[in-house]
């Protein structure tokens, strides 16, 4: 093999099977999309051993994707409903999956998600850290938590978050600038314990190389974890923040230098005036390495909807150059999301996505909905439930109510405007009795 | 009475009950207020019969407010669940409701909702000619229009949609460029349709004045409507819609020459970046006129899910200067909404509106995020409850799951970031074991 990775193939001018898929499905020319990975604007999370996988690409003029999370955890054991989360993901074509089990079997889970799954599969080796090495937070040695991570790579996991950019130097802003709720990020609140507990550097940056010898040998896209994003309006673009960010654009250099593909993890919570901004100063600091945000969410004032308050956030992100959204569920903040809510969680992130591709101008986008246009015009339900995002939902709105008028809907009946004016336009009149 | 509208008695300098009672609630000065009103860059929309109103205001620097659409129609012609949209529209604080009611006795059910409507109450005289008249549409003479408009004036009606923008001169855009979709407002639909069958000019437009002294006498505030908003992507932003919004400019003046309030209606369906423009643009052309926007829903590919389409929609145009949004519900597009999508819309579009008072930084609106940071920084789940949008969802959530570790909820349990970020800042130690 001439290359682990597929930013080395590309740096070395190989077009591999991944990127010749990628560039079929995206409509793009297959060098172009060559240049972007050597460049690092692209990443193909591919792993050696994920043979299942459908690969997909991230990054500059690519359509936008969606992640979801699932995962069994202490308080919800149920390997059969997580397993169903991630056929629905499949259902409704999420391009990857994050697995964040912290709970009992990890790896029997995860062998079988990376069997099933043609999605791309994320894992956060720090969630599995505890369990995996069968010791508590404060006696786990620096050097341990790699072997959680070799052992993710070993398994065929296709990206992995590593909060390697929470170091001391990060660190100091948030402790001199303090903020209102502090770290909200699950990994990054771990490490956080485990450096003040210990007194050491976070492993993952101090270790940083050989973590990349690690990731490199499966090519496992490291996604730059952000420790410090904001959990609340409130705290949006601070110092912790943007210090991160700063040590994330730093690393992604010196990743890159190992031929190992990059994202960066971005916010959070943020009004909205304050996202495009973010899009930007990543794309700056981390030399348009593709931007993986979780959100934003644009208020903090609506748990049970916060599907919708992420969909606001995620759609605007992508509009201003994010190139992957996390899905976030009405259950956030609140509980493990059921199924149902899972549902709710990917459709949201769908409609996000597209709106930020209508912006991007992604080939086929603004096609997709031009056809649904001519559909209504046409009044041609058929086609109105073929174009639908979640045709089962639309055509049992529909068939759960009767108009009086043939073609009509019980919104407007004989008063439909396009039914009226298809008339009009072909010369009838318009009889209202 | 030394004044018949809130324009009228702001021109002259009278400092009225609703303009106190908008002020206090806005926490702005009374004077700046009155001063606003008198420029008509804020609408106080309050028909002297409406007995039960709780005043509000809309416009520049106030809190965007929302709009719930119910009604009778054809083919749904439940009274009862009419009116328990209204009351739910009332208990979630939505600031208007229109009622579109074109079916029976639209004026036994119009009476009744503003005998209980403490929030504003706007019609589409239009739709309710046919029924009043009781003639075809054909048969309708032009003066007979505005008797339906007199009818909703003396009976209460706060706001009324009226379209007199689609006249002879922007019609003539709309037929030489052709668009996509057509018109799909129904009130438009109407008008273009009479317009063809009769050979006449819109009456609207041909009797503006005659209409006016109407609206003037019991200070019905105009809703300026959009008969040519974008119905698809496709059409947004096209020679149909920015003609009739010139010719929406051009009446503000006149209307105001007549101290009647005004408000402009706007798109649509709309892509996300041409969204900021379109509100710049009814700014300009319209003299600062509030902007009451339906959506706008940013891709036409999600039947089913348009409350969250126009959620990212109206919460970017809210940031962008709109003053009032039109809720859209799960229904739109496939039938008339039951109270469960009335429900899910109102709360999409409250979402909405208050992403963007964050963003206008409108008194009160940051720091109600804030309370929630706060609460959730304490892990305090009653006062995240009582901050929530809607407390009964947010309360059922989180007491349908059980976490082992107290205080935490079932997404992270012992690993909750929250929970380990208070122990260790307090010199604690964190143990997942």
């Amino acid at each position: 093999m001439e290359y682990a990775t597929q930013m080395e193939a590309a740096k070395k001018g190989i077009l591999t099977q991944q990127m010749q898929s990628v560039a079929a499905q995206e409509q793009i020319a297959p060098e172009t999309l060559l240049q972007r990975v050597a460049a690092g604007t692209v990443v193909i999370p591919a792993n050696h051993h994920h043979k299942s996988l459908r690969p997909h690409g991230i990054g500059q003029g690519l359509s936008t994707k969606i992640n979801v999370n699932l995962g069994i955890s202490g308080d919800c054991r149920d390997y059969t409903c997580e397993l169903a989360k991630a056929k629905l993901a499949l259902q409704f074509d999420a391009e990857a999956i994050m697995d964040l089990s912290n709970y009992g079997k990890t790896n029997t889970f995860r062998k079988q998600l990376l069997e099933l799954s043609t999605a791309m599969v994320g894992t956060v080796p720090m969630y599995d850290a505890v369990g995996y090495l069968e010791k508590d937070l404060r006696d786990i040695k620096a050097k341990d938590f790699l072997e959680v991570v070799r052992a993710h790579a070993e398994e065929g996991v296709d990206f992995v978050t590593i909060h390697a950019g929470i170091n001391r130097k990060s660190i100091d802003s948030f402790e001199r600038s303090g903020r209102r709720m502090n770290i909200v990020s699950r990994g990054g609140s771990l490490i956080y314990a485990w450096m003040k507990m210990t007194g050491n550097e976070n492993p993952f940056f101090e270790y940083f190389d050989d973590l990349m010898d690690i990731l490199y040998a499966h090519d496992v896209t490291i996604s730059l974890g952000d420790a410090m994003r904001p959990g609340c309006i409130d705290d949006a673009t601070d110092a912790a923040q943007v210090s991160e960010l700063v040590e994330l654009g730093l690393l992604t250099e010196r990743a890159w230098s190992h031929h190992v593909q990059v994202m960066i993890e971005g916010p959070g919570h943020m009004m909205l005036q304050e996202i495009a901004p973010n899009m930007q100063m990543e794309k700056r600091l981390c030399h348009n390495a593709p931007f993986y945000v979780l959100g934003p969410l644009v208020t903090d004032i609506a748990p049970g909807y916060d599907h919708i308050t992420s969909a606001i956030g995620g759609a605007v992100a992508a509009a201003a150059g994010a190139d992957f959204l996390c899905y976030v569920t009405p259950a956030e903040h609140l509980r493990l999301p059921s199924l149902p809510d899972v549902k709710e969680g990917i459709l949201a992130a769908k409609i996000a996505a597209h709106a930020g591709d209508l912006v991007k101008n992604v080939p086929g986008a603004r096609a997709w909905d031009n056809r649904m246009g001519d559909a209504r015009r046409a009044l041609d339900w058929g086609a109105m439930f073929k174009e639908a995002l979640d045709r089962e939902k639309a055509e049992a709105y529909f068939q759960s109510a009767h108009p009086a008028e043939k073609n009509t809907c019980t919104m407007c009946g004989k008063m439909c405007a396009v039914r009226n004016m298809n008339r009009i336009l072909q010369g009838e009149s318009v009889s209202l009795q």
